[in-house]
C-alpha cells in the first residue's frame, strides 16, 4: 500500500525513451502491492503499471516471473504483460532497482468476496495451471514445507507474545506436516498469494490475475489450498462451505482433481494456513516502529489451521 | 501521499449508482495529496479523480473548492471539474465522508523545477486570478496575518526543540509582519498552496492546476509571494532569480503588477514563508509516532523568511 521509491523526471525521461509507447500523459503512484513501488503510467499509447523491485523481491527470481506473466498471457491468460523497450528487453533499471512495465488490466479487486467471485477463480485457477505446462524456466518453492523450520525457529522464542502456547501449538503442527506431506502429486507452475487483492474482475467476471511474484513450482493442488483459505473463510472466521464448493467444482471442470489431490488437499490446506501464519507472525514480530504497512493479523491463519485439522474428508470442501 | 479509508465493493457500486459515468473499468487509490483519499477512477466514460475529503477539510467549506473548480474550469483554466451525478449534485458522501468526482487531469508534477517551468506558471497563475473574478462565493484566508499568532503560540513553547532562539526569531518576525502587513492591494481568489507537485506539466507545457483545497480570497500578489517560496528556491536553499523572473514576466504579461503590489512583494513573501513555517513547525511538533506522512522541514522555510528580509526591491526578485 506504498510507493517507496521516488522516480525524478529524468530518471522516468530516460527510462521511457528506451520504449515505443509514445508520451506520457499521467504517472503516478497508486496503492497496489506492498513489495513493491508501483506507478500507473497513462501514455498516448495506452496504460500501463510501471514496477520498481524492491529490496523483498530477488532480482535474480525476476526472469522466472516476466518469463511467466509473459507465457500466461501469450496463452490466453487474462494477466499483466511486460512491455519490451526497442532493444527487446522487459527488465532494466530505474532509481537503482530492477524495473519493468506490464500491461494495465482492467478489472477491481472484490474488497468483499461472494460466492460467485469463487466460481469464476476456480475457473481462472485451473486455466492458469493448465497454461503454465511448457514453461521452460523453473522456481522451487521456498516458502514450502522444508522453508517452515526456519521460518518457525526465526519466531518460536517471542511467539507467546502473541499468544500463549502458540509456539508450541506450531512446533507440534510442524511435525505433523513434514511427516506427512505428500509426495507425487500433480506439479505445475502455481500463483502461491492468489488472494482477492490479486485477482480483478468487471462484475461478477473475472477480467484478470496479477502480482506473480510469490509464484514457482510446486503441487497443483498447493494453490487451491492457497485459495481454499484466501477466498472461503467469512471476516467471523466462519468457513464458508458454498463458496468452496463452487471454487472447486469451477476449477475441476476445467482440469479434473484427482483422488489422492483430493485427498491430500485438507493437508495442504493446514500447510498453507501455517505458510501464512508464520509469515506474518515474522512480520508481526519484527515490523518497524510507524512502518507505512500494518502488519496482517497472525491468529486469523491460526483458526484456518485448525479448521483444516479437523477435517476428514472433501465433504467438508462442499465436495460429493 | 495515502490512502486514509478503503471504499467496499458496495458502497462504490451505489456511490457510482447515482452518476452517468458507463461501467467501472478501474479504481485505484493513488499517493496524491496529503490531506484526502484519492482515488483513480477508469470507466467506459473516461479517467476521474474520486475523493474523499478527510478530517483536515471543513465540509462547510467544499460548496466554495468545488464551485471555484467549475468556475475556472468553465472559463478555460485547466483545473479538474467536479462531475454531477444525475440528481444535479456534485457534492455527497461515501463511507461517512464527502465526496467528490472530478475530471482527471493530464501531465506531470515537475519533481525538479527548471526555469521553463516557473514562465508557465506564471501565466497560468495571472490567467487563474482573471479568471477567478465574479465568482460568487467567498472564503476567507485563515492562514494569513490574522492567524498566524494563535499558530505561533500554539507552537512557540517547544519551537527551541527544533532550534534554539527560533520563538524569539519568529516573535519578533510576526510582529513585524502585523505591524506592517499591507492593506488594499487587488484581491480576489488566489489558490494560496501552488507547490509543484499541484501543478502537470506535458514536457515543458503546462497542463493543468490541481488542489484547491487552500483556495480562499485575499491579495492576488500574496499568491504569488507563495510561488516564489515554492518554486524559486533550489534544494540547496539558494534563490534562483532566473526562475523568479521568469515567473514574474510571464505573470505580469497576461495581468499587470502595480507598483504598490510589486513593493509589497517582500512582504507578502516573508509573510508566506512565515504561514508555511508554521503550519511546519505544528506539524513536526504534534505529528503521532508512526505517522503515514513525514512532516516536512520547517527549518527549509526560516531560510526563505531571512531570504526575503534582505530584500530591498523587486531587482532581487529579476525585475528591472
Amino acid at each position: 500500500m506504498a510507493v517507496y521509491t521516488e522516480v525524478s523526471d529524468e530518471d522516468l525521461k530516460d527510462f521511457l525513451g528506451q520504449y515505443d509507447l509514445g508520451e506520457v500523459t499521467a504517472f503516478k503512484g497508486i496503492a497496489e502491492g506492498v513489495e513493491n513501488s508501483n506507478y500507473l503510467l497513462h501514455t498516448t499509447a495506452g496504460s500501463f503499471i510501471l514496477t520498481l523491485y524492491e529490496k523483498r523481491v530477488a532480482p535474480e527470481d525476476l526472469p522466472f516471473f516476466l518469463g511467466l506473466m509473459e507465457h500466461l498471457a501469450g496463452r490466453g491468460i487474462d494477466c499483466p504483460t511486460p512491455v519490451a523497450g526497442r532493444d527487446g528487453e522487459r527488465l532494466r533499471a530505474l532509481c537503482g532497482r530492477p524495473a519493468a512495465i506490464v500491461t494495465f488490466l482492467n478489472g477491481l479487486s472484490p474488497r468483499r468476496v461472494y460466492p460467485e467471485h469463487c466460481r469464476g477463480l476456480g475457473a481462472a485457477l485451473a486455466a492458469m495451471h493448465l497454461a503454465g505446462e511448457g514453461f521452460r524456466l523453473r522456481r522451487e518453492n521456498a516458502l514450502s514445507v522444508r522453508g517452515w523450520r526456519p521460518l518457525f525457529e526465526a519466531s518460536a522464542a517471542r511467539a507467546h507474545e502473541v499468544r500463549p502456547g502458540l509456539a508450541e501449538e506450531l512446533e507440534d503442527e510442524l511435525a505433523r506436516l513434514e511427516a506427512g506431506w505428500p509426495e507425487g502429486l500433480p506439479e505445475g507452475v502455481i500463483h502461491a498469494d492468489l488472494f482477492p487483492d490479486n485477482v480483478f474482475f468487471m462484475g461478477e467476471r473475472l477480467s484478470g490475475i496479477i502480482d506473480f511474484y510469490f509464484a514457482c513450482n510446486d503441487f497443483l493442488a498447493y494453490d487451491i489450498a492457497v485459495c481454499l483459505n484466501a477466498w472461503c473463510f467469512e471476516p467471523d472466521n466462519a468457513f464458508n462451505i458454498t463458496k468452496a464448493r463452487y471454487l472447486l467444482q469451477a476449477y475441476r471442470a476445467r482440469r479434473p482433481i484427482s483422488d489422492r489431490e483430493l485427498a491430500a488437499l485438507p493437508l495442504l490446506a493446514r500447510g498453507s494456513a501455517l505458510r501464512f501464519l508464520l509469515t506474518r507472525l515474522y512480520d508481526w514480530l519484527n515490523h518497524p516502529e510507524g512502518a507505512l504497512v500494518a502488519p496482517k493479523d497472525p491468529l486469523e491463519y491460526l483458526n484456518k489451521l485448525r479448521f483444516h485439522s479437523e477435517v476428514r474428508g472433501p465433504g467438508a470442501y462442499g465436495l460429493d
